[in-house]
């Protein structure tokens, strides 16, 4: 069912480790993700705002870029246990004619800046510089106290091919979507949680959502009513609830460019290889496995493109049940 | 524009109390308000159930009664401070040409029968027998740990008559709904809380729903989760979300007859006759104030009757935003 | 075992209101009880202070006075129903021979100034200037943020007489301390919780604490760990714990002048008139009825005296458990 | 300062994975585990009982063996990454001319008996069979709802040399404790969380504690609410209270035989090589960075022995600050 996984993959990815996002209005962003999410700033310029999770030691695990108008992502970033993971990706990449070059990126080591074969414009580095985590400065929290980035989600429009591509980097499924014999996506881990990359099947490659992690419950309505008191009640866009894969709590929430965000609360251990990814049947695209609303048709359907990288159409359309057509069968009840 | 109140009533109502419902079958419904909203059982029949919250020390706050059918409210009780209070409160609606009997009811001590004018079925004693709270005893512990019966939610065919009713019995307002000078409704408080007493315009009198008190926001999702493992899923109704008018986070659950329970943590305190009541425009009876999704047409329409009390249309029917015109709109969008 | 009450009082104190401080350093007393209790600022000159809690809608409930150098309680604050109620408590006592003089404050109605038995001093109205409640404006929380204040424990050198006397203005025992027939302590109420007013045999009369409601156990570690990065965690005198009477989460700090707040989560309704005080045994004035270290020697012994007020010692000093004795055995173990 | 670390070990350590402990009363010791920690239990006979946390895939993470008389620990369990890791590691220890045996152990893959240079009794298996997590399945939830084993804390007689030895083996260090030049503790991870092995100088080796991460600072009380209800407060030895190295809430309980259980919540990730390791103070040792009051001696000094090891003091006898000589110094204050 699940694509095979290299358990001794070519290099090292250890971890989801940031992204990069270019935003209309750089001040609006960045008091979004600080008041709202409650990142903290590790530095700022006209152009640029470097911001990380209250207990990240890394200099950034969001940048936000002005740009002149489009609101796409530049790239996700990912992170190698040694310098050296460095060459043996770019060997990797190159060996598969998929792009791979040397990029000087601030606050970071060596950079290399490769795509995936779906397209999903990737960095990778071995190190970054540090700052001291902020976890427990409660007289600075802001915000939902967002601790760290965790993970990515992506559509893909071959999502059993690009599980397999990232099976081959070492990722391993610890829950997985599947129609009959038809997988619709996987939750992927290398840093031993539940996931740092999912891969959902749609229209791709773009970029679904960046998910942070949050201390728990109480952040997640935290976050609903900050953006309620700052006038932007609409970027809720779905939960609070709790997720049928993974089983979190979480919010959806859409940045002042329409980037996505998910705070959750976290989740189980990962680790050995015995253990069996789980299965979760088709019905569940309509993602409330356990109780709540299906997520409103956007939520399925919009994502950040990539800079630069054109989309393309899934095969088969999802048709998940949505808010919508919840509503419209609720409706012809009334 | 709300109604005058009295503030030297007749005879001293001291809080809502609790509340008597006939359902189809007594041991599922047990079953719901035990492992589901966290109530523990007093006593049980085979034909009746007597429930209270963990930190009650009085009998019982929810009485479930098996019925041949039929999901109506028997009676809604409230406490009286004295003995005496009973029988000046006999007079009042005597006095009123409104209904007023003495009745036997077990675990209680002097009862009441009354009517409101908008034939609200009520009973009031100011005595019961007791048992030992139980807000400690975690070993026993399951659901939402609902902690005490807090408030009644009336739907009222003409509301401001209805609070001005309640106003000669003492009743005040912390918060209400208006729309212009039309009062949509108002919460009403005895006990120094935000409300013993909700009163909503629309076709009435029915009992829109009852509120227990839960420890916390983490026990808002318990009850989600528990409906989830439960297999009833489905009565998940609304929520969870944040109330505009007093603020609180609520869950709202239909149990197996459809009578409607909410879940929400404790509010703030009134008492002080200074205060003025906090006022809410019109646009707030779609109750998503802050953030979050409209309610579902069924959570403004559908609510338990009364046993044996003929039901009336308000002039004008309510027309709120709902989950269903807001899913359209979305969909428009599309 | 306890004294008589009488349920038809003189006049009505309706709840525990507020409490005026003499402090060494206005700012520094400001910035803690804003920084760590987070209360906010209602109104400041360069002589008072006036803080309120988030939930509170009055002007002030707690009242910092820059002082010359003593560290006195001035008043605490009691609020009665209507303005008569002033009236009848000034004939209440007089007629006793005790203190009752008008007094002019400011933000306050009419204000009657009083002394208990005991020397307590106090102070009455029936209204203040309102501000906005707060509590759901997260954007400006801060410290624990401390909701309301909620009740004040005085120690007085004869506990049952101190009790019988706000037993005759219509304060009830919710539970209570004894042992064998003589009476320790009891928590008193008058606003329908478990306590406005604890009333604790020692040298009296003084101030033990002044006690606000946390939303929960998270700000009653906030308050620990902001005491610890604004390098006072000395304040941190006793737990966090769960107390035995009452059953609430707590924590006791002792503010820059050595007055004590307790903060604490929140408890029980009480109301009904036939609900029976809960009785402890003696060996709880150790106060660790359910688990957790005792309290240290000045939790039991130091106080804050009232201006003026000379203090009398009990017939029998208290004998408690405290951390000290209990640290010697655990040597003697060693 | 600290030991090198091999960042390219020999075999590959994935986490701490169980621990094995003797118990007089088989049926006691494992309500305590399971009515105050809350774990479950996988498997049961008249002679072992297996359990496992909440979130736990793995058959189990704490095995009690009925003993006749002695509480000492069996063996600590860790996971290697692929059964390849067991030959190399048998070859490591050999060479080194440590114990290193072939078992037979019910549930677990091949598995290897090894001891340190300390003596520390250590099973290593890279399988173990498994289990559906149970951490969505709240109506089974009991006591603090453990979720998964996360760390052990061993007592050394010489923590510098031992920290060397797991530091060949590719633990690293996120916190430890210096005085001067001297180490006095550190905390070693592996699986990229704060740590897996806590080394810390005494007399040794002993096992000090097994962690297990619970859910929130609400289960760190409910354990404590539940010793005391259960009869069994004096097991609360230490806490709740806020962890200097690390940061993390934390309750130290001791089990019916004197083992020591640490539950705590969550703490922050690791994983990347170019962040230093935080360095704290020879004062820090009183384990009280932030607020709250030190440890008791025996939280200190005393510890579980591993099964026929003999036990070595240290050069230097560890002198922290202790619960009784605060008290003592509290008590030449009074």
């Amino acid at each position: 069912m699940l694509p095979p996984v290299n358990l001794r993959p070519p290099f090292n990815i250890t971890r989801a480790s940031h992204v990069v996002l270019h935003v209309a209005d750089l001040a609006r962003s960045r008091d979004f993700y600080v008041n709202i999410a409650g990142l903290v700033v590790s530095e700022q310029t006209d152009s640029v705002c470097y911001l990380r999770g209250l207990a990240e030691a890394c200099h950034h695990s969001l940048v936000l870029i002005q740009s002149n108008g489009e609101a796409t992502c530049k790239r996700i970033g990912m992170r190698v246990f040694f310098d050296e993971d460095l060459d043996l990706a770019c060997q990797f990449f190159q060996a598969r004619n998929l792009p791979a070059e040397w990029a000087e990126v601030p606050h970071q080591g060596r950079t290399l800046h490769v795509s995936d074969p779906a397209g999903t414009k990737i960095e990778l580095c071995a190190r970054m510089e540090t700052r001291p985590r902020l976890h427990l400065k409660r007289e600075i929290f802001t915000g939902a106290q967002a601790q760290s980035l965790d993970h990515f989600q992506l559509l893909a429009t071959d999502a059993f091919a690009l599980c397999g591509f990232y099976g081959e980097l070492g990722f391993r499924s610890s829950e997985y979507l599947a129609s009959g014999d038809k997988l619709l996506g996987s939750f992927m881990y290398r840093k031993g949680t539940v996931l740092d990359l999912a891969i959902i099947g749609g229209q791709g490659p773009r970029l679904h959502h960046v998910a942070y992690l949050v201390p728990g419950v109480e952040q997640i309505f935290a976050a609903c009513d900050l953006a309620g008191n700052y006038g932007m009640a609409d970027c809720v866009e779905r939960g609070p609830g709790r997720h049928g894969p993974g089983g979190v709590l979480f919010i959806y929430l859409r940045d002042p460019d329409g980037h996505r965000i998910e705070l959750f609360t976290d989740h189980y251990r990962t680790i050995d290889i015995e253990i069996e990814p789980v299965r979760w049947e088709a019905a569940s695209l309509s993602t409330r496995a356990h109780w709540g609303l299906p997520a409103p048709a956007r939520w399925y359907f919009e994502a950040t493109n990539f800079e630069g990288v054109p989309v393309v159409d899934p095969a088969v359309r999802p048709n998940p049940e949505t808010l919508e057509s919840y509503a419209q069968k609720l409706s012809a009840q009334n």
